[in-house]
């Protein structure tokens, strides 16, 4: 099992770090790619992260899931029509896109959550509904190959979720 | 004139402060308002505002326009019913409500922005349009009572723009 | 399963939290004790963590295991009278001692590591070999009811090691 | 009309700013020099500012005024022989210097200071007497072309001031 | 011997804590003093220091020096009324007040420079002579009670000085 | 008279400036050695340090004696091989060897304190007395060529102690 994370300055340091050593203790192979590899970004809260690999050279055929942590990273990487791209072929494939807290914005700006049944951050709850979503008040959502959360303190059962669905 | 400006931590430091000494400067006066009157807070880059209201206490009939600042204030004060309802009644006395950059989000929650052209930050465009906005890219775009910018660059074109509406 | 966890100044960040979401995840009800409930720390990076109780009303007989993270906290506690004592006690009921990084300056200072094979991190490798320790460089060391490892790049094996003691 | 503003480490943040967004407003064109062009100056509360332009490539003949922020920037760029040049040739060619809260100590550094009537931050008051010019408390002082303010408050006056003077 | 030392926000930590170990380390007792008793200040690059005393009750009687630290904390504390009369005090009794780097504004205030031969910081050297200082470039310039260096790197000649002084 | 400190990230301010300073004072040649010589350390509270030299390059035998100041900064340097060989020939040559505070880490390492009476941080008292010192609350013991003592309060103490030995 093989799952990318997405990263880039200001990323909610524990929904990152959580899900990406929660996935090697489950056994996955985890990349983190951001939008230059090799480069150090700060969490919000100042926790470093090396970029594994950069975001234009990611193919979704490698990976068997992508993971959206939150924090402010995703306001920016929601510009990039490169990681839209990514995320619709993840979506496409029906590959598992777990978001969680203002990750959601991402596949918001993709396009790819109309109709699905989602949560996240209150923060957004608004955007998500303009955006087609479904809005629930879980501490995880699951619909489909699409899991989402709230916040940090959902991480124990957004990783479950998810975990699951890559069995 | 009296004009309303809303604070909030991360608040972004020139998008408050610029449109505040402007207001004065053409002869205003300005009232900031946060959650909890006489509190510091601090914006993006770290300057402090200390609110001279609470927004709980704020009247609309009070004030002839309100601002609405970016950075990540927003996305705290959107979840608030009290700044929604704000917010809706300058709507529904047709007062000026000039947001700029991330200043967007509130109008959103707001639900005053469906079929108004409006302009703000990159990355909110996606959720202009799904709210209904008529999203352009411009310095400054004023439609009826509402005046909206993208970022500090565009500070002189929002304000020259509010003060008009205010004469 | 009740899982007791040390909290204090520049605690590091990941050693606290992973295994404190990671226990929840795996069903135990988990306490996080410092000097005084209620206080914020900050961990080495900056991530805030709560108390949920005070250290000196610890009681061993209440938990199934205790964690002690890394980062310079253990510096600070490992002075503290009623921290040793209370290490000491788990180690006499034979519970689970999981202590990573600099974690295991404590229980060197508590006693408890005499002939006991152990990892933690290089900066404290002489103090355990001179407290008694058999040193080894490993991810994770199990030596009857004491887990340790190294870093944070450890804590996949490190909560694998500590869950599957508490099963 | 042309406009030079002075940076540097420590720059008090809105009293570079304001000036350069109302002048921009006013339809100045602006220039930002510092002894770097290109480099990026934080100010006294973080916000950045990157040069325009390097402070020993201006030529005041191309400029109809300068303006001398505050914060603690202008210690460093007091001792700077060229600065000094700078000022004392806007001075002769009686192109308004405006000058607020520690700016002050650059003109009196540069001697032009002499029997004018000025205004400044208290903690420069002496400096401003002993430098011959003749010190009052007012929002702001204008005297021939020079132009001055106490602190961040003053900057509507500040800049009404100068702009005034710049028709 | 006793000596008073001045503290405030933003001082310079080597000019203060140098002077302050070595007097004790030469067998003074030392008192630092700032504007409220108790409270800790922030050096310039983060040293914390806890004023022993209130300005505000100290008497010149019962010390035999003044140190005078810079940093910008004599910005602010020259705007004190009663800083500037403890000042002049030590001056007319002719004990020895030691000013280093910045500290100098604060005699400049005092007005107790007139013809005096000082040193300082380059960032004050305008403002002494302009106060009627005789200036020297020097790392410590000994004039009857008069003691002065220009920056942290002269400190030991600065102390030598001021120890030679209280013999 | 010549002697050598060892500095670091996260080195205790004072611990290194306080001796360096009070050194020079008394006639000696200081250089300040790091991983990297032109490298500029931050301390523990900010204070910023250039290493004069690369602690590689140091030849024990240009030095008649060695100060190691605390903070964590030894938590890394007691782990490079290069700085226990140099720490090992200071002690073979009997040439004073000064540590304070955590500094202690380094000797300890180094294997040079085995029934050597010393002091220093409470926090690494366990690990001393491991190490086979024999540890005393003081402000500063002596014992043959090594002086220790346990926090920057006791500075005065400590470096009267270590140029008594070095006359």
């Amino acid at each position: 099992q093989s799952v990318l994370i997405l990263v880039g300055e200001i990323y909610e340091d524990l929904e990152l770090w959580y899900p990406k050593l929660r996935l090697i203790e489950a056994g996955a192979a985890v990349t983190v790619a951001g939008k230059e590899a090799g480069r150090e970004y700060a969490g919000k809260n100042g926790y470093p992260c090396v970029a594994d690999a950069s975001l234009d050279q990611m193919d979704p055929a490698a990976f068997d899931a992508l993971v959206v942590p939150g924090g402010f990273m995703p306001d920016k990487l929601r510009r990039e029509a490169g990681v839209l791209d990514l995320v619709r072929r993840f979506d496409a494939a029906k590959k598992p896109i777990a978001a969680i807290c203002h990750g959601g914005w991402i596949p918001i700006s993709a396009g790819v959550y109309r109709g699905v049944r989602v949560t996240g951050s209150p923060g957004i709850k608004d955007d998500l509904i303009n955006a087609g979503a479904l809005y629930e008040d879980a501490a995880v959502v699951v619909d489909g190959h699409h899991v989402s959360s709230r916040r940090p303190d959902d991480l124990p059962d957004f990783c479950r979720a998810l975990i699951e669905r890559l069995r």
